[in-house]
């Protein structure tokens, strides 16, 4: 087994709803992110990074259990990941490895399951159940919307740590998560939600060390010095994982004001996609919220504080690199930096995620192992196609070894990212030949407008070393299409209805890779291939012996058992 | 929400490696089961059941979950069904029913997985995670080979509930399931095991009333009797299952010779098969056991004991029937007779099952619902393409109503019988276009012989109307396969090479719906397509107000929360 040699911890980083473009590392040219460049320039920036899903609480699932979306099910926000799915935390556990949340998940505990299976939801394993197998430091979401039908999370209603923290600190509110944090203030004291898009270039009236970014940093922090006084326990994984730059789109001052239209890189807006979209895209982009952010007006507003925002998580990421730096521990640390999707921006006239261009399903990855194996790739650009998945058996191998993360290969359907970070693979296409995206939009009142099913209001997107390839459910209602990334980048020109014969081929190359995926062994996850290669055939010598007319010198042994006398006999007299 | 008016329990009975075609209702010309005949006559016998795999463990977690093999995850016997994986027996706990096991499951426990919950395996919580949901009367698997590397089962050993049985009755033997009740004797007292099919024509050396198949009828009507004296309890579904006609192929007199070869079916064995056969069929037709069976010596021989062991299942179900008549329950229960797959019984140079032709695949179904709404279809055959997977829908139903049914469809992939039951499908072609079974012979040393990974080795039925299209995981070095049901119902003539339109078009849509089937929701079991339809656009009124640049009056209201003063401000001076 071979093992890391110096690094022995896992600084995991997300953040949330950070495209792949907005770090100066990735060539965004007004956006400086030193911190991010210093972390990539002493690991591997992976370019081509694409969450399992553009949704936070399934792409997030994904990465934690390290499966497809399909595997684990929670297809939505707020679809309970099932009771028993096994989870990085669970894996890392096995390995001594102590796998710690400081954070958001976007976890929804499965009540049903844990009643179910009469787990005690409040002990140490009825704990991990519900926080998809880590143990909590701090479990935020970041999120306290709450509205007239009370709040977004009615099982912590507005009682989020982050309020909590904001109450010591002597806020004054229900809700200092959206009255300071996410809001400005006027001259009179009135509240401007961050939630009306004309409020983003306002400062948020709260101290810039308050708001939530530098708050989750700093008790990243305290967990790190309470931890260093500790030198005998197992090493760690945390999850630190942030909210921003998320919506709402507004922060504190200096960052509110940093960035202005000469920054802003010009809106992705192809005349096709307006004048003659997918009928997908044109119910998504109907939508008031695709059309706000997509307008010039919106678009200035969202983009000023998107980017500061980003500054701001850079500074944060500044600041817990050198605690690293000045505790020892950055030799000893693999520093993972990554989100669980992207923004549209207004891009393709589209607003948040939920579909499948690469503003929203692309994610920045760099991973930075200081091992001395690794020295051979610091600073690179891997162009392999990555998954987020790939995270976990990445983290196993880490910890664990390769042996380790090939006997999970049966439950953790990513792979491992360390024969790239260790320079073992020359060319980066032998790593994967395809990378899966899925979307369930049944949720969302696109579902209805089309008329579609439950079932039938889903998208798969197959991404090659070329071509993106978007298959429906709904066949019927909603064609197939193709982008050329090669020639196409910015995936303004559907290539799903082209007669081009090499679009042609794409088309049906792509079927084929999604129905070879759909077809994956997903679920066999309580036996492992070694399991398996060790069984076969094991199940004569004890004693299932088929299809003997009768056994004969080379065979007798097998029969041991069943040879000898008895005593009583049953049979009928005649016999 | 309808309810059964009169009937109320369910006695559903499976036995194990039963054919479809060994029943006289179902066409047998000498096997004459009046029984089996008579709930035929007072229910529906389908005759398409198709089962989700010809494999014991995999079949039956199917049937037991209602979900598919791919679904469920435990690909062969031996595989644990994992930890959470809800059940027939969850399903209808929830419904108010009492589920109980009589007999064979082939379920293997998730250790590791009730470990990582912390559940107590021997609570009651344990113990039905462990028996797949049942409340264990019995749980005897009908299966205690064993040989020089121990017991098949090494969690049992020899200490079965059968064993328990037969050592209290005074049988003599470290394993009386083998030297007695499947064994024959000799007139110097030596053990002739039924494994050694010379044996199989000579009678086991058992009293018949102490062989497996009369045991476990008496122990379902000792649960019967114990049960009728709590008249308040709430209705029951037992599931009473044994291990017959599965092999070891002997049976004790006077069942041993009723049947010559002047009773048996000649051997469905086409020349192609033998001379020109697929590479995944030449293979296992390659093994002794399928050479033992398909010759005139090994067939005969197993035919002979085949036969009386089903006679005697027959001869049992009256026995039990007489009971449930005498006892006054015959009109308040529904009947179900199914098994868990065929035998090849030397059938296209075949033995076992684990190949897709019918004889492998294809099961008895029969169900008597005695409610009146079902008056209309008695002693009616239907054509419907049935699923095994179909029953625990079809369960929930009888139990709780249709309603309830629906919304565990998000679980329950099957469809329920009981519109066919009731008359109320006309066309048995709407009940269901294709079904789906699947194998994972990855266990066997056929995967080792062809050189193919343990992901490769599958293969996957879809069986419509007309045909059966077989498509296999390792395409290229495996050819899929056509079979016309209708113009070849013996599955003589693989038609997967034909250039013929016709079939060139019915192997496009085997392979179409495949891939349908393939993409599939399957693991979103913890939130139904209600539970989506009512949280669809439910996030605004709870504060998600994503995309205003500024409210109106028509949407002021959703701002409720996010109005207001505050008395601190934190921003800028210059501000």
């Amino acid at each position: 087994m071979t093992k890391a040699s110096q690094a022995k911890n896992i600084l995991f980083i997300m953040y949330d709803q950070l495209r792949w473009d907005y770090l100066s590392c990735a060539g965004h040219p007004y956006l400086h992110t030193p911190n991010f460049d210093w972390v990539a320039s002493q690991g591997v920036r992976f370019d081509r990074c694409y969450v399992q899903s553009p949704q936070c609480g399934s792409s997030r699932m994904s990465t934690y259990t390290g499966r497809y979306v399909a595997s684990h099910g929670a297809t939505w926000n707020g679809v309970p990941l099932r009771v028993g799915e096994p989870t990085m935390g669970d894996h890392l556990r096995d390995a001594g490895m102590e796998c710690v949340l400081i954070g958001k998940t976007h976890m929804k505990a499965d009540w049903e399951g844990i009643e179910r299976l009469g787990i005690a939801p409040d002990g140490i394993i009825g704990v991990r159940v519900r926080e998809c197998g880590f143990d909590p430091h701090v479990r935020d979401d970041g999120m306290v919307p709450t509205g007239p039908n009370g709040p977004y999370n009615p099982e912590i209603g507005l009682d989020s740590a982050y309020n909590k923290y904001m109450w010591a600190k002597g806020y004054e509110s229900p809700n200092p998560w959206h009255d300071f944090a996410n809001s400005a203030v006027d001259d009179e004291g009135n509240v401007l939600s961050g939630f009306e898009l004309m409020n983003a270039k306002l400062p948020a009236n709260v101290r810039e060390e308050d708001s939530e970014t530098p708050w989750l940093t700093s008790e990243m922090i305290n967990w790190l010095e309470a931890r260093g006084e500790q030198p005998d326990a197992d090493p760690w994984c945390v999850h630190l994982s942030y909210i921003k730059p998320h919506w709402p789109y507004i922060v504190p001052a200096p960052y509110h004001d940093m960035y202005g239209p000469e920054h802003f890189s010009p809106p992705v807006q192809g005349s096709a996609e307006r004048e003659d979209p997918h009928p997908l895209l044109a119910r998504f982009q109907n939508a008031p919220m695709a059309k706000t952010h997509s307008s010039d007006l919106g678009r200035e507003a969202t983009l000023g504080a998107y980017m500061g925002l980003i500054k701001q998580c850079d500074d944060q990421l500044g600041r817990l690199l050198n605690y690293l730096r000045q505790s020892g521990q950055i030799e000893t640390t693999m520093i993972v930096l990554t989100s669980d999707h992207g923004d549209y921006l207004g891009d393709h006239y589209l607003a948040e995620k939920g579909l499948f261009h690469d503003c929203s399903l692309r994610v920045p990855l760099i991973v930075c192992d200081p091992s001395p194996e690794c020295d051979g790739t610091r600073g690179t650009v891997s162009q392999a196609l990555v998954e987020a998945i790939d995270l976990a058996p990445t983290f196993v191998e880490f910890r664990a070894g390769a042996e380790t993360a090939a006997d999970k290969a049966h439950i953790l359907e990513g792979r491992s990212l360390m024969p790239l970070l260790r320079g073992e693979l020359t060319d980066h296409r032998e790593f994967r030949d395809y990378a899966i995206s899925e979307y369930d939009f049944a949720f969302t009142p696109v579902r209805e407008c089309l008329e579609l099913s439950v079932e039938e209001s889903r998208w798969f997107a197959v991404v090659s070393e070329r071509w993106k390839y978007v298959q429906f459910r709904a066949e019927d209602k909603l064609p197939p299409m193709l982008f050329d990334l090669q020639d196409d980048p910015d995936e303004l020109n559907n290539l799903g209805a082209s007669e081009d014969l090499l679009h042609v081929a794409a088309m049906a190359d792509g079927r084929q890779k999604l129905e070879h995926w759909a077809l994956r062994i997903s679920q066999r996850i309580t036996k492992s291939d070694n399991d398996i290669k060790t069984a076969t055939g094991s199940s004569q010598a004890r004693g299932v012996t088929l299809g003997f007319w009768q056994t004969d010198e080379t065979t007798e042994h097998l029969f041991v058992k069943y040879r000898g006398k008895v005593s009583q006999r049953f049979t009928p007299e005649d016999k």
